[in-house]
Protein backbone atom coordinates (compact mmCIF):
# COMPACT_ATOMS: atom_id res chain seq x y z
CA UNK A 1 0.00 0.00 0.00
CA UNK A 2 1.21 3.79 -0.61
CA UNK A 3 1.98 5.71 2.04
CA UNK A 4 -1.48 7.85 3.20
CA UNK A 5 -0.99 11.49 2.59
CA UNK A 6 -1.91 14.64 0.59
CA UNK A 7 -2.36 13.21 -2.62
CA UNK A 8 -0.10 11.09 -3.47
CA UNK A 9 1.11 9.54 -6.44
CA UNK A 10 -1.89 7.13 -7.77
CA UNK A 11 -4.12 8.50 -5.07
CA UNK A 12 -7.83 9.77 -5.65
CA UNK A 13 -8.22 12.45 -8.60
CA UNK A 14 -8.33 15.74 -7.17
CA UNK A 15 -11.22 16.25 -9.11
CA UNK A 16 -13.25 13.55 -7.95
CA UNK A 17 -12.10 14.92 -4.19
CA UNK A 18 -13.93 18.47 -5.45
CA UNK A 19 -16.97 16.71 -6.55
CA UNK A 20 -17.08 14.39 -3.40
CA UNK A 21 -16.85 17.32 -1.08
CA UNK A 22 -18.67 19.57 -3.08
CA UNK A 23 -21.89 16.87 -3.28
CA UNK A 24 -21.52 16.74 0.71
CA UNK A 25 -22.06 20.59 1.32
CA UNK A 26 -24.66 20.58 -1.10
CA UNK A 27 -26.33 17.84 1.12
CA UNK A 28 -25.60 19.75 4.37
CA UNK A 29 -25.99 23.14 3.90
CA UNK A 30 -27.46 23.61 0.44
CA UNK A 31 -26.53 25.13 -2.35
CA UNK A 32 -26.74 28.89 -1.33
CA UNK A 33 -24.82 28.56 1.79
CA UNK A 34 -21.79 26.34 0.22
CA UNK A 35 -19.50 28.55 -0.10
CA UNK A 36 -16.10 27.74 -2.45
CA UNK A 37 -13.68 28.02 0.38
CA UNK A 38 -15.48 25.18 2.18
CA UNK A 39 -15.26 23.00 -0.63
CA UNK A 40 -11.37 23.85 -0.83
CA UNK A 41 -11.02 22.88 2.71
CA UNK A 42 -13.20 19.89 3.12
CA UNK A 43 -11.39 18.34 -0.59
CA UNK A 44 -7.94 19.22 0.80
CA UNK A 45 -7.10 21.07 -2.62
CA UNK A 46 -5.95 24.80 -3.37
CA UNK A 47 -9.50 26.69 -4.52
CA UNK A 48 -7.83 28.06 -7.89
CA UNK A 49 -8.22 23.79 -8.51
CA UNK A 50 -11.77 24.13 -7.90
CA UNK A 51 -12.44 27.32 -10.44
CA UNK A 52 -9.73 25.29 -12.74
CA UNK A 53 -12.31 22.26 -13.08
CA UNK A 54 -15.19 24.13 -12.74
CA UNK A 55 -15.11 27.88 -13.53
CA UNK A 56 -17.62 28.73 -10.27
CA UNK A 57 -20.24 27.11 -7.82
CA UNK A 58 -22.90 26.95 -10.54
CA UNK A 59 -20.57 25.00 -12.64
CA UNK A 60 -19.65 22.74 -9.31
CA UNK A 61 -23.31 21.78 -8.97
CA UNK A 62 -23.76 21.14 -12.71
CA UNK A 63 -20.95 18.43 -12.74
CA UNK A 64 -21.74 16.86 -8.74
CA UNK A 65 -25.33 16.72 -10.09
CA UNK A 66 -24.17 14.59 -12.69
CA UNK A 67 -25.14 10.69 -12.04
CA UNK A 68 -22.76 8.59 -11.01
CA UNK A 69 -24.32 6.05 -12.66
CA UNK A 70 -26.06 6.22 -15.91
CA UNK A 71 -29.81 5.10 -15.77
CA UNK A 72 -29.57 3.26 -19.08
CA UNK A 73 -27.16 0.79 -17.50
CA UNK A 74 -28.23 -0.02 -14.61
CA UNK A 75 -32.16 -0.51 -16.15
CA UNK A 76 -30.49 -2.41 -19.35
CA UNK A 77 -32.20 -5.47 -20.37
CA UNK A 78 -35.17 -5.39 -18.81
CA UNK A 79 -37.45 -6.29 -21.62
CA UNK A 80 -35.66 -9.44 -21.43
CA UNK A 81 -38.16 -10.66 -18.64
CA UNK A 82 -40.67 -8.12 -18.76
CA UNK A 83 -42.73 -9.31 -16.39
CA UNK A 84 -40.42 -9.66 -13.62
CA UNK A 85 -39.25 -5.66 -14.81
CA UNK A 86 -40.58 -4.21 -11.75
CA UNK A 87 -38.75 -6.16 -9.23
CA UNK A 88 -35.53 -5.79 -11.24
CA UNK A 89 -35.87 -2.22 -10.97
CA UNK A 90 -36.58 -2.20 -7.77
CA UNK A 91 -33.75 -4.13 -6.68
CA UNK A 92 -31.23 -2.96 -8.94
CA UNK A 93 -31.69 0.72 -7.39
CA UNK A 94 -31.43 -0.59 -4.05
CA UNK A 95 -28.20 -2.38 -4.99
CA UNK A 96 -26.65 0.57 -6.02
CA UNK A 97 -28.01 2.92 -3.13
CA UNK A 98 -26.56 -0.38 -0.88
CA UNK A 99 -23.72 -1.27 -2.54
CA UNK A 100 -21.35 1.47 -2.56
CA UNK A 101 -20.59 4.22 0.25
CA UNK A 102 -19.61 6.67 -1.91
CA UNK A 103 -22.18 6.47 -4.62
CA UNK A 104 -24.96 6.55 -1.89
CA UNK A 105 -23.54 9.91 -0.36
CA UNK A 106 -23.72 11.51 -4.14
CA UNK A 107 -27.12 10.00 -4.38
CA UNK A 108 -28.65 11.69 -1.25
CA UNK A 109 -26.58 14.77 -2.34
CA UNK A 110 -28.65 15.02 -5.34
CA UNK A 111 -31.81 14.25 -3.81
CA UNK A 112 -31.38 17.14 -0.81
CA UNK A 113 -30.06 19.64 -3.01
CA UNK A 114 -32.92 19.19 -5.89
CA UNK A 115 -35.03 19.67 -3.33
CA UNK A 116 -33.60 23.17 -2.39
CA UNK A 117 -32.49 24.40 -5.61
CA UNK A 118 -34.33 25.32 -8.38
CA UNK A 119 -31.63 24.25 -10.86
CA UNK A 120 -30.60 20.93 -8.97
CA UNK A 121 -34.67 20.33 -8.73
CA UNK A 122 -34.48 20.43 -13.07
CA UNK A 123 -32.21 17.36 -12.61
CA UNK A 124 -33.99 15.46 -10.02
CA UNK A 125 -37.35 16.15 -12.01
CA UNK A 126 -35.43 14.67 -15.12
CA UNK A 127 -34.19 11.98 -13.45
CA UNK A 128 -37.80 10.72 -12.50
CA UNK A 129 -39.65 11.08 -15.54
CA UNK A 130 -37.40 10.92 -18.57
CA UNK A 131 -34.33 9.62 -17.44
CA UNK A 132 -36.29 6.56 -16.70
CA UNK A 133 -38.83 6.99 -19.56
CA UNK A 134 -35.75 6.69 -21.65
CA UNK A 135 -33.86 3.66 -19.40
CA UNK A 136 -37.02 1.83 -19.53
CA UNK A 137 -37.51 1.72 -23.37
CA UNK A 138 -39.76 -1.14 -24.80
CA UNK A 139 -40.48 -2.74 -21.30
CA UNK A 140 -43.09 0.16 -21.26
CA UNK A 141 -46.22 -0.03 -23.36
CA UNK A 142 -47.23 2.78 -26.01
CA UNK A 143 -50.50 4.37 -23.87
CA UNK A 144 -49.23 6.37 -21.51
CA UNK A 145 -45.88 6.19 -21.65
CA UNK A 146 -44.53 9.42 -19.74
CA UNK A 147 -46.96 8.73 -17.17
CA UNK A 148 -45.90 5.14 -16.59
CA UNK A 149 -41.87 6.40 -16.06
CA UNK A 150 -43.22 9.00 -14.14
CA UNK A 151 -45.27 6.80 -11.62
CA UNK A 152 -42.57 4.75 -11.27
CA UNK A 153 -40.68 8.06 -10.25
CA UNK A 154 -42.65 8.74 -7.89
CA UNK A 155 -42.70 5.54 -5.80
CA UNK A 156 -38.41 5.03 -6.16
CA UNK A 157 -38.05 8.40 -5.51
CA UNK A 158 -40.67 8.55 -1.99
CA UNK A 159 -38.99 4.48 -1.41
CA UNK A 160 -35.69 6.39 -1.37
CA UNK A 161 -36.72 9.60 0.18
CA UNK A 162 -38.66 7.64 3.26
CA UNK A 163 -35.26 4.68 3.63
CA UNK A 164 -32.02 6.86 3.06
CA UNK A 165 -33.42 10.75 3.78
CA UNK A 166 -36.26 10.80 6.33
CA UNK A 167 -35.25 7.27 7.51
CA UNK A 168 -38.87 6.10 8.17
CA UNK A 169 -38.12 3.12 10.57
CA UNK A 170 -40.37 0.09 8.58
CA UNK A 171 -38.75 1.03 5.42
CA UNK A 172 -34.95 2.20 7.00
CA UNK A 173 -34.84 -1.08 8.41
CA UNK A 174 -36.24 -3.63 6.10
CA UNK A 175 -34.25 -6.05 4.34
CA UNK A 176 -33.91 -5.06 0.46
CA UNK A 177 -35.76 -8.18 -0.84
CA UNK A 178 -38.76 -7.45 1.63
CA UNK A 179 -38.91 -4.23 -0.42
CA UNK A 180 -38.66 -6.05 -3.40
CA UNK A 181 -41.14 -8.27 -3.05
CA UNK A 182 -42.94 -5.37 -1.80
CA UNK A 183 -42.64 -2.52 -4.14
CA UNK A 184 -41.87 -4.97 -7.20
CA UNK A 185 -45.55 -5.47 -8.28
CA UNK A 186 -46.27 -1.98 -7.87
CA UNK A 187 -43.58 -0.86 -10.38
CA UNK A 188 -44.28 -3.80 -12.40
CA UNK A 189 -48.26 -2.45 -12.24
CA UNK A 190 -47.50 1.21 -13.45
CA UNK A 191 -44.92 0.07 -16.03
CA UNK A 192 -47.52 -2.59 -17.82
CA UNK A 193 -50.37 -2.76 -16.02
CA UNK A 194 -54.12 -1.25 -15.93
CA UNK A 195 -53.52 2.62 -15.15
CA UNK A 196 -56.97 4.00 -15.30
CA UNK A 197 -58.62 2.54 -19.07
CA UNK A 198 -55.54 2.06 -20.19
CA UNK A 199 -55.78 -0.96 -22.82
CA UNK A 200 -52.55 -2.58 -20.79
CA UNK A 201 -52.25 -5.80 -18.63
CA UNK A 202 -53.02 -5.63 -14.97
CA UNK A 203 -50.34 -6.52 -12.19
CA UNK A 204 -51.40 -10.04 -11.91
CA UNK A 205 -52.27 -10.38 -15.83
CA UNK A 206 -49.44 -9.26 -17.00
CA UNK A 207 -49.96 -10.40 -20.83
CA UNK A 208 -53.78 -9.84 -20.69
CA UNK A 209 -56.07 -6.74 -20.44
CA UNK A 210 -57.80 -5.34 -17.77
CA UNK B 1 -68.14 41.99 2.34
CA UNK B 2 -65.92 43.68 4.32
CA UNK B 3 -63.90 46.47 3.25
CA UNK B 4 -59.81 45.14 2.52
CA UNK B 5 -57.10 46.67 4.66
CA UNK B 6 -54.69 45.97 7.44
CA UNK B 7 -56.09 43.26 9.56
CA UNK B 8 -60.04 44.62 10.10
CA UNK B 9 -62.27 44.09 12.68
CA UNK B 10 -63.47 40.46 12.34
CA UNK B 11 -60.33 40.08 9.82
CA UNK B 12 -57.36 37.53 9.57
CA UNK B 13 -55.69 36.28 12.92
CA UNK B 14 -52.86 37.67 13.25
CA UNK B 15 -51.57 34.44 15.02
CA UNK B 16 -52.37 32.59 11.60
CA UNK B 17 -51.05 35.51 9.48
CA UNK B 18 -47.65 34.91 11.36
CA UNK B 19 -47.85 30.74 10.81
CA UNK B 20 -49.06 31.51 7.37
CA UNK B 21 -45.85 33.91 6.48
CA UNK B 22 -43.50 31.72 8.00
CA UNK B 23 -44.54 28.33 6.72
CA UNK B 24 -43.65 30.38 3.06
CA UNK B 25 -40.70 31.69 4.98
CA UNK B 26 -39.16 28.30 5.57
CA UNK B 27 -40.09 26.58 2.82
CA UNK B 28 -38.55 29.50 -0.05
CA UNK B 29 -35.56 29.59 2.45
CA UNK B 30 -35.36 26.89 4.63
CA UNK B 31 -35.27 27.03 8.46
CA UNK B 32 -31.22 28.51 9.06
CA UNK B 33 -32.04 31.30 6.58
CA UNK B 34 -35.42 32.65 7.99
CA UNK B 35 -35.32 35.51 10.21
CA UNK B 36 -37.52 36.66 12.56
CA UNK B 37 -37.47 39.85 11.17
CA UNK B 38 -38.57 38.65 7.64
CA UNK B 39 -41.28 36.92 8.95
CA UNK B 40 -42.76 40.12 10.84
CA UNK B 41 -42.47 41.87 7.80
CA UNK B 42 -44.25 39.36 5.59
CA UNK B 43 -47.26 38.92 8.11
CA UNK B 44 -47.51 42.78 8.65
CA UNK B 45 -46.95 42.73 12.31
CA UNK B 46 -44.93 43.30 14.83
CA UNK B 47 -41.86 41.21 15.68
CA UNK B 48 -42.54 41.38 19.34
CA UNK B 49 -45.76 40.06 18.60
CA UNK B 50 -44.28 36.54 17.35
CA UNK B 51 -41.75 36.28 20.66
CA UNK B 52 -45.37 36.65 22.37
CA UNK B 53 -46.73 33.99 20.40
CA UNK B 54 -44.15 31.37 19.56
CA UNK B 55 -41.22 32.35 22.20
CA UNK B 56 -38.25 31.61 19.84
CA UNK B 57 -38.01 30.70 16.08
CA UNK B 58 -38.25 26.47 17.24
CA UNK B 59 -41.38 27.41 18.48
CA UNK B 60 -42.45 28.94 15.16
CA UNK B 61 -41.06 25.90 13.60
CA UNK B 62 -42.71 23.66 15.48
CA UNK B 63 -45.94 25.39 15.38
CA UNK B 64 -45.58 25.89 11.36
CA UNK B 65 -45.48 22.37 11.39
CA UNK B 66 -48.42 20.88 13.02
CA UNK B 67 -50.63 19.84 9.92
CA UNK B 68 -53.09 21.90 8.76
CA UNK B 69 -55.85 18.66 8.56
CA UNK B 70 -55.97 16.18 11.33
CA UNK B 71 -54.88 12.85 9.17
CA UNK B 72 -57.46 10.80 11.27
CA UNK B 73 -59.83 12.97 10.17
CA UNK B 74 -58.94 13.04 6.85
CA UNK B 75 -58.78 9.23 6.26
CA UNK B 76 -61.68 8.35 8.49
CA UNK B 77 -64.35 5.42 7.80
CA UNK B 78 -61.87 3.70 5.24
CA UNK B 79 -62.91 0.53 6.97
CA UNK B 80 -66.58 1.13 5.79
CA UNK B 81 -65.69 0.01 2.40
CA UNK B 82 -61.71 -1.27 2.86
CA UNK B 83 -61.94 -2.78 -0.32
CA UNK B 84 -61.76 0.77 -1.85
CA UNK B 85 -59.65 2.20 1.37
CA UNK B 86 -56.57 2.75 -1.31
CA UNK B 87 -58.73 5.06 -3.78
CA UNK B 88 -60.21 6.63 -1.07
CA UNK B 89 -56.76 7.75 0.49
CA UNK B 90 -55.73 8.90 -2.64
CA UNK B 91 -58.34 10.86 -3.35
CA UNK B 92 -59.05 12.20 -0.04
CA UNK B 93 -55.17 13.36 -0.11
CA UNK B 94 -55.28 14.99 -3.51
CA UNK B 95 -58.76 16.87 -2.65
CA UNK B 96 -56.74 18.03 0.77
CA UNK B 97 -54.05 19.42 -2.09
CA UNK B 98 -56.37 20.57 -4.94
CA UNK B 99 -58.83 22.05 -2.28
CA UNK B 100 -57.95 25.02 -0.50
CA UNK B 101 -54.46 26.86 -1.74
CA UNK B 102 -53.57 28.35 1.85
CA UNK B 103 -53.30 24.32 2.76
CA UNK B 104 -51.71 23.57 0.10
CA UNK B 105 -48.97 26.12 0.88
CA UNK B 106 -48.94 25.17 4.64
CA UNK B 107 -48.21 21.45 3.20
CA UNK B 108 -45.81 21.78 0.88
CA UNK B 109 -43.74 24.19 3.42
CA UNK B 110 -44.31 21.29 5.89
CA UNK B 111 -42.46 18.79 2.94
CA UNK B 112 -39.54 21.45 1.84
CA UNK B 113 -38.76 22.24 5.35
CA UNK B 114 -38.91 18.45 6.61
CA UNK B 115 -36.08 17.73 3.74
CA UNK B 116 -34.13 20.68 4.84
CA UNK B 117 -34.01 20.31 9.08
CA UNK B 118 -33.64 17.63 11.29
CA UNK B 119 -36.34 19.04 13.66
CA UNK B 120 -38.74 19.00 10.88
CA UNK B 121 -37.62 16.05 9.53
CA UNK B 122 -38.67 14.53 12.26
CA UNK B 123 -42.56 15.37 11.82
CA UNK B 124 -42.31 14.30 8.02
CA UNK B 125 -41.37 10.88 9.21
CA UNK B 126 -44.17 11.01 12.07
CA UNK B 127 -46.34 11.91 9.42
CA UNK B 128 -45.46 9.12 6.85
CA UNK B 129 -45.38 5.91 9.22
CA UNK B 130 -46.84 6.65 12.78
CA UNK B 131 -49.46 8.92 11.82
CA UNK B 132 -50.54 7.29 8.63
CA UNK B 133 -50.73 3.58 10.68
CA UNK B 134 -52.99 5.33 13.30
CA UNK B 135 -55.03 6.79 10.86
CA UNK B 136 -55.69 3.70 8.96
CA UNK B 137 -56.50 1.80 11.76
CA UNK B 138 -58.40 -1.14 11.39
CA UNK B 139 -57.78 -1.19 7.73
CA UNK B 140 -54.41 -2.51 7.93
CA UNK B 141 -54.47 -6.14 8.68
CA UNK B 142 -51.94 -7.34 11.66
CA UNK B 143 -49.34 -8.57 9.78
CA UNK B 144 -46.31 -5.81 9.22
CA UNK B 145 -48.74 -3.09 10.14
CA UNK B 146 -45.50 -0.37 10.37
CA UNK B 147 -44.37 -1.49 7.12
CA UNK B 148 -47.19 -1.35 5.58
CA UNK B 149 -48.75 2.42 6.70
CA UNK B 150 -44.23 3.46 6.11
CA UNK B 151 -45.07 1.89 2.36
CA UNK B 152 -48.35 4.15 1.82
CA UNK B 153 -45.77 6.88 2.97
CA UNK B 154 -43.51 6.65 0.61
CA UNK B 155 -45.86 6.26 -2.61
CA UNK B 156 -48.18 9.12 -1.37
CA UNK B 157 -45.16 11.44 -0.31
CA UNK B 158 -43.21 9.97 -3.42
CA UNK B 159 -46.53 11.58 -5.57
CA UNK B 160 -46.84 15.07 -3.57
CA UNK B 161 -43.16 15.48 -4.44
CA UNK B 162 -43.65 14.78 -8.01
CA UNK B 163 -46.83 16.50 -8.71
CA UNK B 164 -46.46 19.68 -6.67
CA UNK B 165 -42.79 20.31 -5.40
CA UNK B 166 -40.82 18.55 -8.13
CA UNK B 167 -43.83 19.04 -10.69
CA UNK B 168 -42.82 16.55 -13.47
CA UNK B 169 -44.88 17.19 -16.08
CA UNK B 170 -46.91 14.18 -16.71
CA UNK B 171 -47.64 13.57 -12.93
CA UNK B 172 -48.11 17.09 -12.06
CA UNK B 173 -50.35 17.85 -15.05
CA UNK B 174 -52.53 14.12 -14.78
CA UNK B 175 -56.67 14.75 -13.44
CA UNK B 176 -56.70 13.89 -10.19
CA UNK B 177 -58.97 10.84 -10.91
CA UNK B 178 -56.19 9.25 -13.71
CA UNK B 179 -54.38 9.39 -10.68
CA UNK B 180 -56.52 7.64 -8.28
CA UNK B 181 -57.42 4.91 -10.83
CA UNK B 182 -53.31 4.45 -10.89
CA UNK B 183 -52.18 4.56 -7.36
CA UNK B 184 -55.31 3.51 -5.60
CA UNK B 185 -54.60 0.03 -6.29
CA UNK B 186 -50.91 0.44 -5.04
CA UNK B 187 -51.89 1.83 -2.03
CA UNK B 188 -54.56 -1.42 -1.60
CA UNK B 189 -51.98 -3.34 -2.25
CA UNK B 190 -49.90 -2.07 0.51
CA UNK B 191 -52.56 -1.99 3.21
CA UNK B 192 -54.11 -5.51 2.33
CA UNK B 193 -52.22 -6.99 -0.36
CA UNK B 194 -49.27 -9.67 -0.01
CA UNK B 195 -46.13 -7.80 0.57
CA UNK B 196 -43.64 -10.29 0.33
CA UNK B 197 -44.98 -13.39 2.13
CA UNK B 198 -47.26 -11.62 4.55
CA UNK B 199 -50.69 -14.13 4.98
CA UNK B 200 -52.83 -11.16 3.64
CA UNK B 201 -54.55 -10.70 0.44
CA UNK B 202 -53.44 -9.27 -3.03
CA UNK B 203 -54.32 -6.66 -5.42
CA UNK B 204 -56.75 -8.78 -7.20
CA UNK B 205 -57.79 -11.05 -4.33
CA UNK B 206 -59.05 -8.92 -1.83
CA UNK B 207 -60.58 -11.53 0.34
CA UNK B 208 -58.05 -14.17 -0.59
CA UNK B 209 -54.70 -15.18 0.20
CA UNK B 210 -51.49 -15.02 -1.76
Amino acid sequence: MPPRGRRPVGGPDPREQILTAAAELFSELGFERTTMRAVAARADVDAALIHHYFVNKEGLLSAALVMPVDAGVLLAGLDQDPEHAGEAVVRRVLGLWEGDPETRRRLLGLIRVGLSHDYAAGVLRDLLGRTILTALGRVVPDDHRALRAALVGTQMGGLLLGRYVLGIPAVRDAPPEQLVAAIGPVVQHYLTGAIGGAPAASINQPHGTA
